[in-house]
């Protein structure tokens, strides 16, 4: 199966040029200057996809997903299936998904877990991270057997106490694995201690709707965790990966270590970029829609936070997808917003949504395709098998219209949840076809792919070390 | 003319692929997963290079060297011919120099001048940046038109009074019409006034050997003028490009500006990565080999510069090459170091010293390429068309042997020079093969390009603009 | 000649305590708990002065007035006579004024001439800063024989390019003799080359009114011009003190100066706590009134400036006292802000200003005391004789009543201007008793002093040195 | 009983000035010029201390010490009578001791036992603070009570899990019950999660000597904690005053939040400044004597210290004396370095050592009796009673001979501990008289006070919230 995609603008992290790109098989097999092949390649190729005043590019990487993650009883509500099939129709080929160490079970069992829910379900590529929720002698030394495996990167948390939460003595163990091994420890950073204690005092007060969960995460909280964090990598030499940064102190910890040359990487997320501590306001218990952690920030936030995009001091954006109804599940936190299931959807807009800043001279058209694709891939050891059109790299290619107009809305929308938290918002910009390893999955004719396609990926380690 | 580089490694400012590459004319025609031209492409191309083993890159840029630079009479003694193909057995395949304005003199006139001298004459192909020395309504006007012209760079002098020195207010000027015209101003950033003071009360008291150069040219006062020059930006919404950074406090400046999403770029050079004051202070006047502005400083800088290099603080490494031979012209100066000729030679070396940093562990593959080549490209204007290999760019490409050994002498050098600053530095890394838009101009067969290849290349405004 | 202040609130630097206050002569003979001198002490003493209710505090130090001073061609309204009655209707007993050089004349002479202006002319004690505008081997050297004659202190100006300026050379050579003295650069910090750039700008562009005068005088060209200053300072090892500071960039190059340790310091004004460029901005050239150099500011830095006197990076508050009346002297700038004499009145109420900041919780008691006199004293090296009440140290005494009410007003103030800057500020505090060396100068009974009383203070050096 | 002490200087923290002093019973009746009182003055007083050539100063004030603290079984060595008839030797006439509450207990209780220790056994004035263990909804409406019983400062601690240890938590809770009654949380700033993990995971590799107290406590945890707790008391608006600062790394974090006007203030001990962990290192157990917390750092932090003393972003030097003997005592860590008591003997040799840094130019007169007595009598709401010769205030007053020599050793120290941190250090400076009160308790007779002259002092609140 031979495929040419030809008359488009190929997009790279450095920039344009026009080029033909010729697809063999899963792979790339060439990028030529327009109609290097000549006139008579149809003969030689199964299709001609035209591209023509589009972008070719590479497929978008969400490296922060939770699909079917469990959660106090219920689940996150996408499972694999529709969750990567939504995200094909955003133009993001390969997810990193969370495998989630529950107290008291191991890594490797973890592992098999998650792969039992994800092998055969996925419409695209997928990786996992691990959440290391208990450390102990046999889950360091399982996170060897992890990275043999491909997975190269493991998440902790300062916040969730009696979950997920760890203590410093415990992310200095894991960190110390993580230096000896060359692996990346992910830190959720707020200080969920001292979170739960301004929780506690809302609810005695009475204070119990929604936006109570912002005020009582106060970005100063993140900042600090950030800037614990930072010490403790230090402290051991380990990297780290600061994921969905949401507030202006937490990027200035990140910036200024980054200037010292530490080995310290932060994400955001678009709903940090996009959406405010207002929308978790709105009346009528609507503000649970918003509910995520960290929360969304005042306003103010959302300029620090692009400006962190253009400086690189946010390397990567990505979703933290993880979808909870309105109906049934937010609203159990009805009498009290601790309970309310935290995460958003949002795996099938982040290429729309970090386009429309591009739309808006936020950032160039090649910081786009670095944040979204080349740099996660270099990140987290998929480059240059993904996150750039190369020969020989996998044929994940989306060709993009960046003049087409769309209105998200939980009506179109393709994730298995019942609202959106961008409902109404008119973007110009809109995924065309996307290929994944060389096969059509969405086109004109919607969603041809299939749900058996995707195949797990063994990551290397993170490309970036100092 | 068909040629196939094949059997490579391709490097880009991402990183490293297999793949082959298809030369057609002046142009890349294609990069294909090897072997995809199969057995048979002998008949359709002219030659192919085997660059098995070998890196195969996009050829250097160095955007900072003076050819035949008049200096006090004088002349830098590098020709545009002598001092191109020097670059091009470097793996240098672009340079910008620049033009001066002597004061009195217009833009244009000067501009015609430098057109004059290296036009016919250059190995390689070439850009120009303009120094503006007199800032008057025609020269700001002037600028203008050496835009439309393909010089879309500005460089001011905060040092040299009463040669190049311009005003805070001459800059504030120049900096309002490059905001208008989207243009950069590039500073050398020294308070010239204050060293012009210390150099004076030096030579008072009797201390007028080489090292007092250094001496009275403290790190302090070039994070001074640096600090100036962002200021002055910030007021004027200019683009501002740091020349031959070398100092700590310097780039602390730097820093701490682009974390605030500032445009402020900088470049350093090798020398200040792998030379120190220690250099200058060399008995028997040897020391004035290495005199240069600014001038080389304490060892302890050079960490700073490194990481530097690896945070992207310091975005380009360029040479400031300015070759003065020892016997004649550093001699001017015996009896007071104010009058030897600053500069060094080096724009054959910079390609084989950075990689060096590569093989020590400093900075990574991709980020070799990226500050020698595909930054200089963005930031100056050039990119698609040099600073990466793709299809459709300027077949400027390099095969470079990771393994081979060298040791840098002024006997074997070919730069038009009686000394190496480098003298008996043993390297691992050379330049095997170099083709200057599609032309083989340095293999093992020496160099066999001829100096009137080069041609001038008019140049687009900086890609990195926020 | 004997006083008892009994009964009071003695006022220090660091706090409060009850205490009588025996006044003998020209010195503070005593100063005891309350009523340690009995009920017969009316035998032993001249006066009783009852401070029930009353601070007892040290006299106010405004170490920041032009008196007389020459302004192309006219003079500052206030003669000595007149400012230092006004400054002691205001409790302050003590005055630094400015000895002007004029290019071209020595300092020697200079001073002479200042002499001349204030002996015998002055209600309170006074000293001199000696403004140096004419750096060259004669006036450094005279600086040597000022520090002997008791000023020991030296403005500079990095604005007024043509007038006061002087070049960074000139600076750095200033600054070597007050290394070598152990005296102090005082420094209007401000880029007046780029400044001027931009007024001119202005101008041709039919941008005239006064408001234009703070437009064109950018805070960020104040933060930039005190970073130099400080770097220069550095270079040199010279104490310096930045007068005048009125922008928060100015105060955060400060900040971090002194957080490194270097003898650096700097005053604010209560114009700039208190005024803002929207002031400048008022219809009918009444911006004319608030013209000054540095500028108002945008009010949003004056939470900056009071918290920068709580931290003590703001060291001392003076006025900048140099009035010009609205009608003939600044009025010559109606057709072009340039024009306006730069000054404004303020020396009658720099202590019932403060004393307002106290009554708003901005700075405490003590900090009031330290700010406006102890620090002055110490800094410029008049303590322990003036700055504090201490046995031995001049009767320099104030009783303030911290409940009066006042209202300010040009009908009513002592200073020789038509206009005051706070034209019905509404004040809590006020001056009810001005002891001048021993002698009673304000009471109820309104001015009782001489302008013959003041003497000239010969000053020491800075006690601050590090 | 009345006593005038003639002819001396009288230091204060703004300076120096000759002066006579008269106590009247406990306290200070007045402070006049040198013989106000006449040549007949000694019929009126008891006797007369003549203090010619001597300095006459507030009596130093340890605003940290732990007498008889229980340490595992044990306490430290000395008792309320043998430590402050120790501090009196060395010229401090105030305390303010620890309470230390035990978890489980109340902080009432804890007050009561410590009155129990303290009362009539003290040669010295003593205040409380409490060591808050336990918190809870008992023991946070405890602290006001403290407050109303003169206790206003409570000290936790982020160091030493499963006994003083405080969760973030449990400090937001501290901090906001001290945001409302206006006290002070007082600070042990060290990582204690993170570094029992590092010391454990040394004894796990045998590493079990003394230096390893210090190499598992990197300055990196307490330059974080103190971040930390920044954040923490920003976040409830607590003042906050961190504790035995010894790193570098936490004075940058003081520092920063200083510039912005938190109320945070820090103290260092004099251990900071002349000792180092090469003492840790010495041979044959000899460095468990110096084995405390923070540990003694590298010799680079202590001009780091040093500078922040003069800047004072350290405003307080306190010893945090608390003596183990080296038999017996230390010696329980020969195996194991954690079970070595952590404390060291210094409540004697403040006032000396810092006297030393006034000879070796590291501070000023001023600063000295500033840093010792002054300060930390505003910080903990003594002054104007203590910190201060003034009329009013406790007759605590040390006549102290600048130039006289001596040597420090256990052999000639008072305090109870059979070791000398600062065997055989040469000082210049010696406390030559004492008064408590009133009452001469030191002279060249001995001590001559009795301990039960010590009183307790009930505190006010800081002096210095903005």
């Amino acid at each position: 199966m031979r495929t040419l995609i030809s008359g488009g603008t190929v997009l790279s992290s450095t920039g344009a040029h026009q080029a033909d790109v010729l697809v063999d098989g899963e792979t790339i097999a060439a990028v030529t200057a327009p109609g290097v092949f000549g006139a008579d390649v149809k003969g030689t190729v199964d299709s001609v996809l035209d591209a023509t005043g589009k972008y070719v590019m590479p497929g978008g990487i969400d490296a922060h997903t939770h699909m079917e993650m469990p959660f106090g009883g219920a689940f996150s509500h996408d499972t694999f299936a529709t969750g990567t099939t939504a995200a094909a129709w955003g133009g993001t080929t390969t997810i990193i998904d969370f495998a989630v160490q529950k107290k008291g079970t191991s890594l490797l069992s973890t592992l098999d877990t998650w792969h039992g829910k994800a092998d055969g379900n996925c419409a695209i590529d997928y990786g996992f991270h691990m959440i290391v929720s208990d450390v102990n002698d046999t889950s360091l030394k399982e996170m060897e057997t992890c990275i043999d495996g491909g997975v190269t990167s493991f998440k902790m948390f300062m916040a969730y106490p009696g979950v997920f939460y760890s203590t410093d003595g415990e992310i200095l163990r894991a960190m110390h694995k993580a230096r000896e091994t060359g692996s990346t420890i992910m830190m959720h950073a707020e200080n969920g201690i001292a979170i739960d204690e301004l929780a506690a005092q809302a609810v005695a007060e009475g204070r119990t709707d929604p936006v109570q969960h912002g005020l009582t995460r106060p970005p100063e909280l993140e900042g600090e965790a950030t800037s614990r964090a930072i010490a403790l990598a230090k402290v051991t030499g380990s990297p780290l990966y600061i994921v969905h940064l949401s507030a202006a102190q937490a990027l200035a910890e990140v910036a200024q270590a980054r200037d010292t040359g530490q080995n310290v990487f932060a994400e955001t997320c678009p709903q940090y970029l996009y959406l405010s501590i207002e929308d978790m306001a709105k009346p009528g218990f609507e503000g649970a829609k918003y509910v995520a952690s960290p929360p969304l920030r005042d306003k103010s936030h959302q300029a620090d936070l692009w400006r962190g995009l253009r400086t690189n001091d946010l390397s990567v954006v990505s979703t933290d997808h993880c979808p909870f109804c309105f109906k049934d599940q937010k609203e159990l936190g009805r009498a009290d917003f601790r309970a309310i299931p935290n995460g958003m959807p949002g795996v099938e807009h982040r290429m729309d949504l970090l386009h429309q800043g591009v739309v808006a001279g936020e950032i160039s058209l090649a910081r786009w395709v670095e944040a979204c694709s080349t740099t996660p891939a270099r990140m987290f050891g998929l480059y240059p098998r993904k996150g750039v059109i190369a020969p020989g790299s996998d044929a994940d290619v989306v060709i993009y219209d960046p003049a087409a107009r769309q209105t998200l809305s939980a009506e179109t929308h393709h994730m298995n949840v019942d609202y959106s938290a961008y409902e109404g918002f008119e973007l110009t910009g809109r995924v065309e076809t996307v290929l994944s390893r060389g096969s059509i999955v969405v086109s004109a004719d919607g969603f041809t792919g299939s749900t058996g396609h995707g195949r797990f990926l063994s990551r290397d380690l993170c490309q970036y070390l100092n």
